[in-house]
C-alpha cells in the first residue's frame, strides 16, 4: 500500500517524464483455439521490443479476487488504494457522464420507477423505458427549484439519471444520506434520511425535491416515480501532484477517466477526436508541459464487454503500431504499460485477473523476456503487486525519490 | 511486514543456528557490454552450487520504489518495518561514527556554518572546510560545560559533527526539538524550538549550549556559527531477542551496522581488523554462544558508491570464495544471503531496486536454479518480498516457531 506520507516526504524534483499508458481492460483470457490471450494473440512487435529492455509484472487493481470498477481501478493506479479511498456512487455516475462536478455538489444516482394508486413500488426501473422517455422525464424534472441551492438533472441511460445539487447561498451541503430505494417491489419508497447531523439540512432539501418531482410524474406511468441512491460529494482526496510532486497531465477521450484523473488532481487535456491519434497529437502538443501523463485507451475494454476476442487483439495491435513508437519518439525517460483491470472477451464483464504490465527506464533491471502477455508477465520480476505500487516504481525509476533516512 | 505480536507468542527454543550473511549494496544493474550485474558477472561458485539447494527471490528493503538509508535497510533486515519503527537523524549520525550511544541520550547533527556580521548565515556548510579543521573547532567545543548533563562533540566529516547531551542529575531529556537550520541564506539561524512540553528543558539546556557553541566560534570563520538538525533519541524499540527469541551476535566492522545492530539489542562481537577473514574468525570463535549471527560485508557498497563495477563483482567473488566455505564448514540450520539495498556501480549510490536474496535450509523447498543473481532472483519462488519478512522466514525454517492456533 502506498504510505503518501512517505511519498510526500521524498519526492523531490527532477528534469524526468513518466508517461502511463493505461490499456483499458488490457488482461484477458485464452481462447480454446490456441491458448493465448487477445494480447497473446495480438500482433505487438513494439511491445514486445520494449518488453525485452523492461520489468514485467501482473498488477492487482484493488485486491486478489476482487473484480473493480472503472473508478477504483484508475484510482488504484494513480497510486490510491481503492479500499481506503472510496468514491461515492453519486459523484462517479456524474463523472460517467462528464458532468463538471464542482468541490461542495452533492450527487446521487437517481432510477425512475413506477408506482401503483397506493404508492407502493411496483417496478423499480420502470419498466426499462428507452433513453429517450427518461430524457424527457429529465427536462421535465429541470423546472424543479430549490431555495438556496442549483439543482442539475441529467439523464445517464434508460431509466437512469444523475442528480446534483449545488449551493449557491455560501451553506455547505453534506452528502451521508441514506438511499431511498427500498430494493423490493410492494412498499413504498424510503425517505432521504440523513445519517449524521451535519446532513440533516441537505437531506432535507433532497425530500423537498423529491416530493415536487413525484408531483411532476404523476401521470407519466411507467415513469411515475423515482428514487435515489449513492448520495456523495467529492470525496476531497490528498491531491495527485501534492503526493507525488508531478505535474500530471491526462489524455483520455471518455468521461469516466477524465472525471477521475481530475478527481485527484491532475490536469485534463483537450483531445480532438475519439481515435488514439488525437491522443497522440494532444501528447505531443503538451509534452514540455507536464512530468507525468496518463494516457487511456479505451477501445480495448469495450471490445471485451462485447466479447469480440478479434477486436479487441486488433486495438491492441493498433496501440502498438501507432502509440508505442509515438510515445518513443518523445523519449520518456520512464514508461508503464498497463491496464486498469482485465476485461476478458470470455466473460463479456470486467474481472478480477491481475493486469499485465510493463515498466521500462534506463534505470530498471530487464527480465530479458522479449514478449508482452499475460503468461510473460506471470515470469516477470516485477511479481505479482497492488497496482498502487506503480506510481511509486515509476517514481523511483525516475530518479525522483531521494533516499529515506541515512 | 513482520506482526512482532505473531513472533513474540510462536518462538521456541532450539538448537538451531541462523546465519545472515549480509553484502552491503548487493543488488547491482546490468553493464552494457554483456548485460550482467555485478553479481551476475562475478565468479560465484559456492553461492551457485548454494542457490542450487536454495530458494531465491527479490527483497523490497522499505516500499516499492524507495531508496533507503543504512539504518533503516538494516532495521528491515532484522525483521523491523522501516516506515513504522524510524530512527532519528541525530541517532544515526551518532552510531555511524561508533559513538557509544546510551538510552537517555539526546544526539543531533550539527553543522558549521558561516555567517555575517549580523548573524544572517551566508555558507551553510562554512565553506566545505577540511576534516581537519573541524576536528579543530570540535575540540575548542569540548570546553562548554553545561549544568547536569555531559555533552559530547565528535567530528564526522568536514563541516560535519554530532553533539550528545547525556543526563548526569537523573533527570530525562527529550528529543522533540526543531532544526535550527533555516535551510537558506541570507537569514539568521532559528533557535532550538522545543515541539512538546516534556522537550522545553532540554530545549532551553541547547540554546544555552549553541549561544556559547557561537561565542567560542566567533573569531574562526567560516567556521564561524553553526546549527543543529535531527534530534534524537534512542527510539527503544521492541529488542530483537525478545521478538524473536534468538540469541544475536553482530559481526560488522563499520560503526553504523554495529551501531544498528546495538540499537536492536544484539551483541556486538569484536572484530580484529577490517577483512572478512577477520569477521570469519569471530564467528568461528563465538559460533556456540548464539542464535542468529548477522554477519555484515561492507566492500560491495563502497565498491558500488565508487562506480566500480569490477571492483564490486571481485569483492562479492572474494565473499564467495573465504566467507562461504567458512559458514558452511560451521554446518548452520538455515543461512540467508541477502543485501541491505542495492548500490549499483551504474548509479553510484544507494537505489531503490530489490535486493537478490537467497535462503537455504535443509527444510527449504529449492527452486533447483544453480546461480544466484538479480534475474535468477527475479524468477525465483520468495517472489517479490518485504525485506523484514527474511526474519520470520528464517525462523520458521529452523524450527524455532510452533503451530499458530488448533
Amino acid at each position: 500500500m502506498t504510505d503518501f506520507t512517505v511519498m510526500e516526504t521524498l519526492h523531490i524534483p527532477a528534469d524526468t517524464k513518466i508517461v502511463h499508458l493505461v490499456l483499458d481492460g488490457l488482461g484477458g483470457l485464452p481462447r480454446e483455439l490456441d491458448g493465448k490471450t487477445e494480447l497473446e494473440a495480438a500482433a505487438t512487435p513494439n511491445f514486445d521490443a520494449l518488453a525485452a529492455r523492461s520489468q514485467l509484472g501482473l498488477a492487482v487493481p484493488v485486491r486478489p479476487g476482487v473484480t473493480p470498477g472503472s473508478g477504483p481501478a484508475h484510482l488504484g493506479l494513480f497510486g490510491y488504494d481503492p479500499i481506503r479511498y472510496e468514491v461515492g456512487r453519486g459523484v462517479l455516475s456524474a463523472l460517467g457522464i462528464g458532468f463538471d462536478l464542482q468541490p461542495h455538489d452533492v450527487a446521487a444516482r437517481g432510477n425512475f420507477a413506477t408506482v401503483d394508486e397506493e404508492g407502493l413500488i411496483t417496478d423499480r426501473r420502470a419498466g426499462r423505458i428507452p433513453t429517450e422517455y427518461g430524457q424527457k422525464m429529465v427536462e421535465l424534472l429541470r423546472g424543479i427549484q430549490l431555495p438556496g441551492v442549483q439543482v442539475f438533472v441529467e439523464v445517464v441511460k434508460e431509466y437512469r439519471f444523475v442528480l446534483v445539487v449545488r449551493p449557491t447561498a455560501g451553506q455547505t451541503l453534506h452528502g451521508n444520506i441514506a438511499d431511498t430505494d427500498p430494493q423490493k417491489v410492494g412498499v413504498p419508497s424510503l425517505p432521504a434520511r440523513a445519517r449524521d447531523e451535519a446532513s440533516e439540512a441537505t437531506a432535507e432539501l433532497v425530500n423537498d425535491w423529491i416530493t415536487a418531482a413525484r408531483e411532476v410524474l404523476r401521470d407519466h406511468a411507467p415513469a411515475n416515480s423515482l428514487n435515489l441512491r449513492g448520495f456523495a460529494k467529492d470525496p476531497d482526496f490528498p491531491k495527485f501532484p501534492d503526493i507525488f510532486g508531478l505535474k500530471a497531465g491526462a489524455i483520455a477521450t471518455y468521461p469516466m477517466y477524465r472525471g477521475v484523473a481530475k478527481l485527484v488532481g491532475m490536469e485534463v487535456l483537450p483531445v480532438a477526436g475519439e481515435a488514439v491519434e488525437d491522443e497522440i497529437e494532444t501528447l505531443r502538443e503538451h509534452w514540455d508541459e507536464y512530468d507525468y501523463f496518463f494516457f487511456h485507451v479505451k477501445k480495448t475494454d469495450s471490445a471485451g464487454e462485447d466479447g469480440d476476442f478479434e477486436r479487441k487483439a486488433s486495438v491492441i495491435a493498433h496501440v502498438d503500431e501507432v502509440v508505442v513508437p509515438a510515445i518513443l519518439d518523445l523519449q520518456p525517460d520512464v514508461i508503464v504499460v498497463t491496464g486498469d483491470h482485465s476485461t476478458p472477451s470470455a466473460l463479456k464483464s470486467h474481472s478480477w485477473h491481475p493486469v499485465p504490465t510493463l515498466l521500462w527506464s534506463s534505470y530498471c533491471r530487464p527480465d530479458g523476456v522479449a514478449e508482452f502477455g499475460e503468461r510473460a508477465c506471470g515470469r516477470g520480476s516485477l511479481g505479482v503487486f497492488p497496482a498502487s505500487d506503480e506510481l511509486p516504481l515509476a517514481l523511483g525509476h525516475a530518479l525522483r525519490l531521494t533516499k529515506y533516512g541515512a
